[in-house]
């Protein structure tokens, strides 16, 4: 190659450099994105299929059998991310069902809390452990290894988001 | 420890394998799930914040980019894994708002295609620059090394949820 040729290929080339790096990362969030939508599509089919029961019911169970002492609605909202409306619905159908129950809060006269409900916790329990055998299979062509190493990244990948995000709630 | 407490340990001793297995898949998906929801809460806050748009439009738009011929309904609410009713409701804004156009398919009377006009694209765009921008710093924690390790996992993820959905969608 010419120096006039070198000289005019550099900012092209560094150019192309950086927007490869630009398309690598974006590149890696709709792999991310594709592999999280893919399970929760999958999972989502088969909780309706199986149980009769929606993503977001089952998350807000999952939520409440992590936290027994039960939670508040706030805290509840901020930890599925959705909006205070949709959690307020949810919550309604499942205490109408019997399900969860609300608890009144002895320090907050205005307050309560939601938990799951003994029947709940049953009707929870009989499905978590069947929701835990359908990741155990999607997962199950990666070795053990895979996992680890991937359970690794993750958690950089995770440490790198928090690190960079304006909001608090990341 | 003597032959009866080892006969007595077996069957404990597995069932906590077998469940910590389980819990590594689980563990595994957990983080997964984490990672998407904190980078897609903090995009959604960013394009709200920087452009007024919602995640929902900026993905709609995103679809039409990458396919400038055009795409029907049906297929925009594949790719968007929504429902049609939301497509239609957000079509009809972006077309209001002159940000997207339908378009009669000649060989079917009852069909039609929507597209980015030339506003949209030129809108699309900008938004998508900075998009990118963001995922570049909200990655950026992550070397080169771990990016491309990353995304060599997530490849064999996305294989192993292939292989392993019964839904045709996955």
């Amino acid at each position: 190659m010419s120096r006039a040729a070198q000289l005019a290929a550099v900012p092209v080339d560094r150019e192309a450099r950086a927007s490869e790096a630009h398309h690598d990362a974006l590149r890696l969030w709709l792999r991310l994105l594709t592999c999280t939508m893919l399970i929760e599509g999958e999972i989502r089919a088969r909780l309706r299929e199986r149980f009769a029961i929606t993503l977001p019911r089952f998350d807000l169970m999952a939520q409440l059998e992590r936290n027994p002492q039960g939670l508040r609605m706030s805290d509840l909202s901020r930890r599925l991310m959705v909006t205070g409306g949709n959690v307020t619905g949810l919550t309604d159908q499942l205490v109408a069902e019997g399900l969860v129950e609300r608890q009144p809060v002895p320090t907050d006269r205005r307050a309560f809390t939601v938990r799951l409900t003994r029947a709940g916790k049953r009707a929870f329990d009989r499905m978590a452990a069947e929701h835990e055998a359908w990741i155990v299979e999607l997962l199950g062509g990666l070795s053990e290894s895979e996992r680890d190493r991937l359970h690794a990244l993750l958690g950089r990948l995770k440490t790198s988001v928090r690190t960079n995000a304006r909001t608090k709630e990341a």
